[in-house]
Parts: C-alpha cells; sequence; structure tokens
C-alpha cells in the first residue's frame, strides 16, 4: 500500500512531460506553464489509491489520474476567468497573463487533452469511465452555475448550499476515486461505497475550509482569516448562523454584510460565537468524516488495503490550514 | 441513396429533443433554446453521408452525427464569446443575453454532451472515433488561436492563412464525413479518401464564401456585400491582393485600410479587379473542388453511392448565397 506522498512522486514522474503540441504556442505554452505550477494533485492521487484498493497500481490508472488532473485544472482556468482572478498558486492567472480568449480556448483543449488519456484506458473499462467521468464534468459545471446564482440571492438554505458544493467540489473527489476502481475491476457495489467515501469526505473538507477561514490560526493557515466574512460569501457558518441567530444578532448580522464597518470581521465572529457556530461546524465535519469512514468500512477488502485512505482522510481532515 | 433534405429532416427528427438535463435551468434552458435555432445542420448530414456511402445508415451515425453538431455549437458559442458577437442566426448570442459565463459554463458543458453521444457509439469504434474527435477538436481550437494571432499581424502568407483557415472550418467537416465512414466499417484508404474529400472541398467553400463578401450579388447574398473589406479582414481575395498588386495598387489598398473612407469597399474591390482577384479566386476554388472531386473518384465504393456527395459539393460551392 503506497501513502500520499509515495503516490503524488509517482505521479508526478508519470505526469512531468509535455501534454499538449508545439505550435500555436500562443495557446500551448500558457498551459504547460499553469499545469507545471502544481498544486497538490489530490485528485489524481485518489484516483491511483482507488485502483490500489483492489490490486497493484495499473497503468490505466495513472491515464485517468493524468486526466481527473487536466479536468480540474480546465475547471481552474474557466472559473478564474468567470471570477475575473488575477492569482492562482501565487501565479498570475491564465487570462490576466495571456488574455480572456486563450484562456477560453486553453481550457477547452485542456478538456479534449483529459479524453485523449481516457482513450489509452482498457477498451473494457472505457464506456463505464466515460459515463462516470461526463457525469461528473456535468455537475461541475452545475455547481460552478448554482454558485454564481446563488451570488444574486440573499438566503440560501443549507440544503441548497449543500448540493451547491457538492456538485462544485465534493464529486470530482468521488469519481477520482471511483474512476480508480472502475479500472482495478472493482464490482458495482465497492464503486458505490468509494465514491459514497470521497463525496463525504469531500463534504467534511469543505466544511473545514469555511471553518478554518473564520477560526484557523492566521499563522499557520498563511491567508488573512476572515476573507469569506469580508465579502459576504455564503459558506456552511453563515448560512446556519443566518438561520438560528437571534433576531437582535439577525439585524446586527446584516447590518455588518450591508455596511461592512473595519470591524466587521471581529463583529461577525462574536456573533458566530455566540451562536455557537464553532462548535456546529466542527460535530457537522465530524458527521459527514464518519460517515465516510462507515462507506469505507463497507467496502469488501482486507483492512490493510484501506490504510492509506484512512490516512488520506486524516491528512485532509486534521489539517489547520 | 439519400438526398441533403431528407437527411436534415431524419436528423432533425432524431435530435429534436431535450439534450440537457432541467436543472439548473439558468445554465441549460440557453443551451436548448441555442440548439433549437437550428442551422443548415451541414455536418451532421456530411456525417450520415460518410455512414450511407458504406452502407445503410446505422444508429452510431445518428450519435455521431448529433456529437459533430453540439461540438459546432458549443465551438460557436465560445467563439462568439471572444469575438464578442451580439448577434449569431439573427438571434443574440448566449453570452450577450445571458452573461459570458454561463455562455462560457454552457459551451463547456455542450463538449462534455457531444461525448455522451460520442459513448453511445458500438464499442468496437469508440477509440477510433475519439482519436478522430480529439484531433479534429484540438485544430479546431488551433485554428481559433491562430485566426486572432493573425489579426495582430499586418501580413498573412497564403500558407499560414490556409492552413489556419482549414483548421477552423475544413477539419470539422472532414472529420464529420470521417466519423460517419468509420462506423460504416469503411477500410483506412477509404476513410483517408473521404477525409481529404471533407477538407477539400471545405476550403473550396471558404474560398467561396470570402469572393461572395467581395463580388456577390446584394440582393441573393442576403449581407452587405463587402463586410470583409470594411474591417480589414485577411480573406484569401486580400491575401492575394497583397502579394500581387504593383506598388502604386499596394500604396493605395494599404491607405484604404489605414483610413477607412467612404467609398473604401469601392475602391478595394477596383483594385481585385485590376489585379484579376476574382478570376483568381475563381480558378482556385475551381482546383479545391476538383481536388474534392478526385478523391471522391478514389473511394472504393459504386459510382451511386457517392451522388450524394456530388449533389452535396455542388451545393455548397455553386451557392450565391
Amino acid at each position: 500500500m503506497s501513502g500520499i506522498e509515495t503516490l503524488q512522486n509517482s505521479f508526478e514522474t508519470y505526469f512531468n512531460h509535455r501534454h499538449f503540441p508545439i505550435s500555436p504556442a500562443t495557446l500551448y505554452n500558457p498551459l504547460e506553464e499553469f499545469l507545471s505550477n502544481s498544486g497538490k494533485r489530490i485528485r489524481p492521487v485518489l484516483c491511483l489509491m482507488g485502483n490500489e484498493l483492489f490490486g497493484e497500481i495499473s497503468d490505466d490508472a495513472y491515464h485517468l489520474a493524468a486526466a481527473v488532473e487536466l479536468f480540474h485544472n480546465f475547471s481552474l482556468v474557466h472559473d478564474d476567468i468567470m471570477d475575473k482572478a488575477p492569482l492562482r498558486r501565487g501565479k498570475p492567472t491564465v487570462h490576466s497573463a495571456h488574455g480572456e480568449s486563450t484562456a477560453l480556448l486553453g481550457g477547452d483543449v485542456m478538456m479534449v487533452v483529459a479524453y485523449d488519456y481516457i482513450n489509452k484506458v482498457n477498451a473494457k473499462y472505457i464506456k463505464d469511465v466515460i459515463r462516470l467521468f461526463n457525469q461528473t464534468a456535468k455537475e461541475v459545471c452545475e455547481g460552478q452555475q448554482l454558485d454564481m446564482d446563488f451570488e444574486k440571492l440573499d438566503l440560501v438554505s443549507m440544503d441548497d448550499y449543500l448540493h451547491m458544493i457538492s456538485q462544485k467540489t465534493s464529486v470530482l473527489l468521488a469519481a477520482s476515486l471511483q474512476l480508480g476502481a472502475i479500472v482495478g475491476g472493482a464490482s458495482d457495489n465497492n464503486q458505490q461505497h468509494i465514491y459514497s467515501f470521497g463525496k463525504n469526505l469531500g463534504i467534511a473538507f469543505q466544511i473545514q475550509d469555511d471553518y478554518l477561514d473564520a477560526f484557523g490560526d492566521p499563522e499557520k493557515f498563511g491567508k488573512q482569516v476572515g476573507g469569506d466574512i469580508k465579502s459576504n460569501k455564503k459558506t456552511f457558518l453563515m448560512i446556519h448562523a443566518l438561520a438560528t441567530a437571534n433576531s437582535d444578532e439577525l439585524d446586527l448580522l446584516n447590518q455588518l454584510m450591508r455596511e461592512n464597518p473595519s470591524d466587521k470581521v471581529e463583529k461577525v465572529l462574536d456573533i458566530f460565537k455566540a451562536c455557537g457556530i464553532d462548535k456546529w461546524a466542527n460535530e457537522l465535519k465530524e458527521s459527514y468524516l464518519q460517515k465516510a469512514l462507515s462507506d469505507l468500512d463497507e467496502i469488501a477488502v482486507s483492512k490493510v488495503r484501506k490504510e492509506p485512505l484512512m490516512q488520506l482522510a486524516n491528512y485532509l481532515i486534521s489539517r489547520d490550514k
């Protein structure tokens, strides 16, 4: 069984080459550059782990790990255009460095090349792979659309937020695991459990993300605490606060969001604490983590094979940055 | 053997249903609307013809006809964002009616749904289909990038223009035919000839398009003649004029493009005529049409099976609007 770092390194070795033609350089060089400025490669690692759960890691798992990494990067390039984001992983985004048109086209080509990697997979798996990959791709786009739609609303229900954030982030984590499992020859039942594990883990991860933005230790967190609060972002925490605050707290919350005073973060955090949002968020996160672990429990393979996924769950959820 | 109109109608019957989920309606309804405002469905018709050349039209050919139509529409939606085009087929473009972000995401989803249709194809053909489809998709994106790159250049060589315009328009026509041929069980050799037929026909079609913009009959053409001249667009005609005009004509051409006087179209057309550009363009078009027909000749099926493609070539090339 391979740990996170081992798999990150093996994936890097496999992935570290040119993915696009040489010409036109105006289209392809920005993409090579963007891909080489790597993130944590969580999704490819999940794909390899989903595969190793059922046997030795196969070439097909590496092809699919590359496909999910390209899809993830495609979605980042296009999301950055929509969000007008100037920076990504500390460097200028594709559209801010090379123009929106090249970023748009470049994202399109990245998606096509993701299907090039899918097309390398053993023919007997390819239809199942494309079915899951496409379903996931559509859900990720839907999540992004819902996120934009929600920005225009004053109030979003917890159910709607949970649906949106699952589509936007969790389903790709879940699908990465299942894709690895498919080409590992996993049964339908095992595939469903590994998918569900990934989806619940993804939700726990997102709750953690929202929690850290409000209650993280600024020194460890690496970015300014309270960014979500400053921009009135709807998060697990804010949606629950708006649903549970008493009328005085609610008036104050709405006033703070409207007027954006300099002590807004501090005052919103006071309300969060008064409403017990920190405790609530930790319990919610814990409940999704438990759901995930119980899914993992249901997978019919020996316990030792599941260790890397347990380790990964702890790594993602216990992080403080 | 089925004629153009028969195939347009059969495709319409197959294609006339919902292609996207119901929700989120903010993402999917604009796409349904865009697809229903149909063009001539040339690419799906080519796919069906490429299939019928080798036997009875199969379900697989319809699936691929839908895939190329969705891919074509995806590229229109994204191109319209890049070109900041307000109208398409007489109606507001997706981005001008629903915002750039929805058009961007909507294009992405259309491409994914194109692969849903590809995934319906008989497993024995799927790898060849994806290989050709992906190669073509990349070339179309490259063509669009080169087109944007060329806008920033003063001078573009005929070879470079021919390469760009082939990628941007001809390869998808060629691939539509070959995709139909693949699922019709055509040999590699026949596949290459049908592809080459489509590519050369596409170039002839583009020359015709450039010609009509300059020399078309305004009453039949349906849009203002001289649009390309007004916007200093590099076309087959303009590139050849810049390469063959004498120094006086060249000075005048450059001055007209710089100063945009009210009689610019008229004066540029005078230079085109003095340089014999109209005759040259017709001859060039004719030479590509002949290349296309000689490719068709090489395909090892009975002559009667080729009739619809002869008819289509005449329809595309003899058109005056």
